[in-house]
């Protein structure tokens, strides 16, 4: 009963998601689907990216991601499969698994060519239906890796937001807004580990924000606050209240730390 | 291993769907359920009925698609399930799956009218759970299809919008607007293929739009063009854009195709 | 193939519900996960108890009934399960799981202590993936309900809306606003049957609204109705429209009945 995950910006309004399922399941009946979400917006690489990135881990050995955010549709852009030494991913060559291979050892990567494996006729327009499913269901029936295509060298990758430090402190920038307005940055939780002052405190637009702390609940309702958020990345949240709201701040915003 | 799909008005806010898919896993415990969407707006038959006809013939064969618009609901509209040469659909008898059956070999219509197989007590506003979800298991169990009540000889259907030709060109119109804002047409990618002229064009407002292409990145970011969209109808798209926004067009709005 | 139902103010929008699912599905593989919801407006524990206390009946007896609303969430707020005749619930200990308990003959509770069950590291913010889905899957599993931790005695209760009523009539409110815009109230079936009046009214704002009747298809499209709508409580719908825009009624709005 293999996990078949599914990442895209299809969201819930079509037929678009259904119908993709339709297809592995015709394929492989006893695949277990997931949505890991299908509301990124329409054609953000980074966003499905950094989906993908902070979902993925928590499957099962063997569990096959499929991530389609694709406005390259139908253009040259290739597909392709990467199996790592855990898992599968499936999606197009544009950069949108990126952020979670880099966290995964790579094994192969092939490209999607052997069209023997595709849904027919392949639409010009929605891949995810008619390549990506019917590719994610034969791997979960057991088909060879190596029968999906030829290898590929050169997949794309999106650049990760770095983070510059100097003797001042910490620049990085917040990467994910959640559903509660939690503000999740770039900032890992080994990096706030080995921090080196006691005391570290967030710097948003040159204003000391807020103090790092463990858990939300450690502020007043209302009051800001940084954690190590269940991504294993720094997050500012408000405790019990939106983060993006109340601080005006959304995905690209750079935020610093530095002693308090 | 039966799939059940889901096509509704139901939304996601509510425990609608859940006590619906609840109902049919405590009769049916083995079927894998499919949300086709539920985001029909409210007591749209012909929304629904569409993303019935887009979505249902992805699903193997021997699927059970349960579609649920059902404004009707409580008062005197029956409830049918149609056999075709493929399928089983069930739903109010008001036009939501008259879509989809114009492209299905009709075997059998029946009304349901056995209340031994409904769920107790039936409400007076809610038959998808207590009506056509246990009528779904029970068939995904193996009920014989005669037992659901008599035979029906005249299922309501809607009115498809049918295409109007002359020598100057087609006429048609918007049927449906996807997440991404591309604008499906009622013209098939038949009509497209046996179209007369070498170069067709579309029209939109007395204007000409864009020519019809075989993919949306056949033209420059920003800009519209015309393609046989995944669901085998001509959609008019902007590429990395969306047609609906920018073109200001909707659902029931005209447009033409034109010799170049 | 036991059934574990979600109901959560995660939204779809992020990767949080699909790694609930994986996390599950690690452990429990053959678990049927059913969302009963997950669009609960964040951190209303209210409207998350509603929301169970109106679905979790539907589902086969050994159902698992996970709800997470979880504002406290790394504070030092319990967690718990409960062992009723038919189900067990799994949430924190915040009052979300109480509604649905009020119509339970309960068992047995207790404390989610056992941090061998949890996944590890369990983070301060996500209890739903790290406490509440291994739980959950481990029981689906079988294990025995006393493993999970000690027993409590004095689980946190939210106070239900009672009903007021005198010689004039009964007072009561909305509690839920569903997707089509339905006012469903704390008047319950039993209440409505029980009624001393030949013909009961609905009385908004001082001014009779409309009668009780069967169905909303009772009254012409546009028209207030009241009835008894499928959670077993009285709603206040407009046919074919929407009874909170129209009437502009919400969450706590005062409603009466009396006599026509």
């Amino acid at each position: 009963m293999t996990v078949i995950t599914l990442t895209t910006d299809f969201g819930m309004d079509d037929w678009f998601v259904g119908t993709i399922k339709g297809v592995i399941l015709r394929l492989a009946p006893e695949a277990r689907i997931v949505d890991l979400t299908h509301e990124i917006p329409a054609g953000s690489l980074r966003a499905g990216a950094f989906a993908l990135m902070a979902g993925y881990s928590f499957f099962a050995k063997g569990t096959i991601h499929v991530a389609v955010v694709d406005p390259g549709v139908g253009s040259g852009r290739r597909a392709i499969a990467v199996q790592t030494a855990r898992y599968y991913f499936i999606g197009p060559d544009n950069g949108v698994l990126s952020f979670a291979l880099r966290h995964e050892k790579i094994v192969a990567v092939r490209e999607l060519a052997n069209d023997a494996l595709f849904l027919k006729p392949v639409s010009r327009t929605f891949h995810g239906r008619d390549l990506f499913a019917p590719v994610a269901a034969r791997l979960a029936r057991g088909l060879a890796f190596a029968k999906l295509g030829p290898p590929v060298q050169d997949p794309v990758r999106l650049p990760w937001p770095e983070l510059r430090s100097d003797r001042n402190g910490i620049a990085g920038e917040v990467v994910h807004v959640d559903r509660f307005g939690n503000l999740i940055t770039n900032i890992d939780a080994e990096m706030v580990r080995s921090l080196p002052w006691a005391t570290p405190a967030v710097v948003v637009k040159g204003r000391r924000l807020c103090a790092v702390a463990e858990c939300y609940a450690a502020v007043p309702a209302g009051d800001a606050v940084a954690v190590v958020g269940s991504s294993g990345l720094l997050e500012i949240a408000v405790h019990r209240g939106s983060a993006a709201t109340q601080l005006g701040l959304t995905v690209g915003s750079p935020i610093k730390l530095r002693a308090d």
